[in-house]
């Protein structure tokens, strides 16, 4: 069961969350009568090395962000106090409303550079102030998918926990974060409000601060076992960790006999491959070879690895600030940038940052199930395989009921079945092959013949 | 002048913005009847190599959520349909308010590994509920201040301006971010809502894509002066940049008849160094000495201090992903630690996670108004110095009206200004001298002993 929110004022809510600038162009733009279909595309410029695929991400949040955008009246005075803006651009800001169309990739589909993740189509003015909150909202998640799906190629089918809320980048960052790494195929989030809002499972045991406010081990486990008999995990590094499973070794018996049989042990510090061979040897003289072993403390894809790969008889993982933060890449080098503008495609050539003009689609083709090389293009210029932006919205409003999580889930699934072997890896692959048609290099070379003109 | 909020649901500002296992543990200490009065410190356990200091920050937005800490009935319903939860547990969350008390660091004051940033005393339950937002709240901002300082030492005096909102993790991660970044020392946002919140100056002239929209880079230019003309920031890259100045050059005559004078162009890509040597002697052959150069594109504070290192004569910079994600050190290794519960001193002894126990002060001394050492010792054990713990809350309410933006801001400069020498490099350096008072020592060695006996 999820809830909607009854009031509705997060800062991402509010549209003077976005850079100065994209005001003064609004006001710009208006004054020189530049009021134009403008089209602007959200791509991945260019991926680290080591990650071999992004996965798209953050949709419905765009789309929620877009439907829902409007200054309010105190917004409008505050801007009006400030004196930064005339009284014809104050109007057209108070009566602002996103009236334009997208298409976009579904969540949870693989994406390359160059690959446009999102297009949207509007007057320019609007579509130009849209700019910094979109990139903010979509830049997010993607990364955080891309990074959540490598964690789950490396837990090979483990059980794998986000735990970041504590260090992500704040409040809407933890919450989307348990979002993303649910879509890319996590089993579940410790926080809570991600549950209430978008039906991630929560997970949960207790804090070291549970075991240290007791006076004695013992004492806590009991408790904590009796507290909550349905779903007993022991946390059991906090003094000594072997000791700490002998431990539950001892009390087993008697919280089984009290209806509260112990389900899990976490360890959480030291030399986890040793610590857990060691505490699976003693769980299993002591009879307890069905209490599973879950595993945090600075874990990431490479690490989770290194531990499947030596043996480490852990059975899930939870996995904290590097996913939340994507703790080796925080960010990912993408843009929403003009293609065309009234009619004409528009191209931004500085050195290292040109983009192919136009509107485009990508399409895919797949052999035997397995993706075998995209191909980007303009839009109406068909392809072999499966064009994968679909239409979203259309007039500012959505076109049909979002797919849910569990779908887009269930989708982020089939995509990474189809990703090649290679890319798969955690280290850098050969590039997944990713054509420029014919069709898109002649109209970059038109355009750029015209400025050359110009 | 900044505004209220009239609404206020941000996801921050729900209960169930937590970890799943502090729900666990409030009712399990009810159930044993563990209300006693507990002890928690936030501190930083440890600061990458190169970063000789952090800076607090973040408090404001701590005691904001503590004051205003409760569920809704919506939110109690949820929970008590989920059925994880006793009915006496329900209650209690829904009467739950924050009754406690709070010592902290004034915002801006450096802060070194093992000292307490943030003490919180309140019965066992409620302090261990607040942990999760708590830590996500004071992380973020410290380590964004803390990396802004860095930036604010390496440009010397230049203006510096952040830009990094769309690809700060989030709403929140980008608003919060460009108010640590001017308490740190910057001199505005391009975020404009962090000016309508916390009064930080909005920066901002305009993106490429207003260049690409007009029919040529003259026309732009002159769309944006005229409708602008207070403020004439010019981005000259977007074919090309020395072409750029040049345009600038023969359009800022008339621009300046006008009434709309240049007063500074922008640089956003390519060698910015050579770009600013060729450009600056356009502009001052062409006139225009008085034009300020401001580069952007991938900036930190390496490469800031590596670009005034070379003498590139550049006034002011624009930093941005770099800022809001703390790019190379995107999260903090800090914690919320219990250390008393019930009148009795608490240590986790983990694997290279131990704490010191107790309630704790930080003294720091001075010479010639430079930081000459720290002690961290028991609250009630003075020490030479100053005391930097400070009283900010009791039962529940904030003692004195906090202090404006503007004042923490100048706080944290004072601090900066006594940052020893040697910890003022972008690189390791010797670390800051913080002792353990044996007061301190004492209380460690008396916990260890009662475990051990346990």
């Amino acid at each position: 069961m999820t809830y909607q929110r009854a009031r509705g004022d997060e800062a991402g809510s509010s549209l003077l969350l976005t850079d100065l600038y994209e005001l003064n162009m609004f006001q710009a733009y208006l004054e020189a009568g530049m009021e134009g279909e403008a089209v602007f595309e959200f791509f991945v410029r260019k991926l680290p090395p080591e990650r071999n695929f992004a996965m798209a991400a953050g949709l419905e949040q765009a789309v929620a962000f877009l439907e829902a955008a409007r200054f309010s009246e105190e917004e409008i005075a505050w801007l009006e106090a400030g004196g930064r803006f005339s009284a014809s651009c104050l109007e057209a800001l108070a009566a602002l409303r996103f009236t334009g169309s997208v298409e976009a990739l579904p969540e949870g589909t693989l994406v390359f550079p160059d690959e446009p993740v999102l297009r949207l189509v509007a007057p320019l003015p609007q579509a130009q102030l849209f700019e910094s909150r979109l990139i903010n909202i979509l830049h997010f998640q993607t990364m955080i998918a891309s990074k959540a799906a490598r964690l789950v190629l490396a837990a090979e089918g483990r059980t794998l926990v986000d735990f970041g809320l504590r260090r992500a980048h704040g409040a809407e960052a933890g919450l989307l974060a348990a979002r993303a790494a649910f879509l890319a195929g996590f089993d579940g989030s410790a926080t809570v409000l991600a549950e209430a809002r978008f039906g991630v499972p929560a997970f949960g045991t207790m804090a070291h601060s549970f075991i240290q406010a007791h006076a004695s081990e013992e004492e806590a486990f009991l408790g904590f076992a009796r507290a909550r008999p349905r779903q007993v995990t022991l946390l059991i590094d906090t003094y000594d960790t072997e000791e700490g499973a002998r431990k539950v070794v001892r009390l087993a018996p008697r919280l089984a006999a009290e209806g509260a049989p112990v389900q899990a042990v976490r360890l959480d510090s030291g030399d986890l491959a040793a610590h857990a061979r060691a505490v699976r040897e003693i769980l299993d003289q002591g009879g307890l070879g069905a209490v599973r072993i879950f595993a945090s403390s600075s874990l990431d894809e490479r690490e989770v690895a290194r531990l499947l790969g030596a043996g480490a008889p852990i059975d899930g993982f939870g996995v904290g600030t590097s996913l939340t933060t994507s703790g080796d890449r925080p960010s990912l080098d993408c843009a929403y940038k003009l293609m065309e503008y009234d009619g004409i495609a528009r191209r931004k050539r500085s050195e290292g940052k040109a983009t192919w003009p136009g509107r485009k689609q990508v399409w895919r083709r797949f052999e035997k199930g397995c993706m075998a090389g995209d191909t980007v293009t303009l839009e109406g210029d068909p392809c072999e395989g499966e064009a994968l932006l679909v239409p979203v919205m259309r007039e500012g409003r959505r076109l049909t009921a979002p797919p849910t999580l569990a779908e887009s889930r269930a989708h982020a699934s089939r995509q990474l079945a189809a990703l090649p072997g290679p890319l798969r890896a955690l280290e850098a692959a050969p590039a997944y092959p990713v054509a420029i048609a014919p069709a898109l290099r002649r109209l970059a070379e038109a355009v750029d013949r015209r400025l050359a003109a110009g």
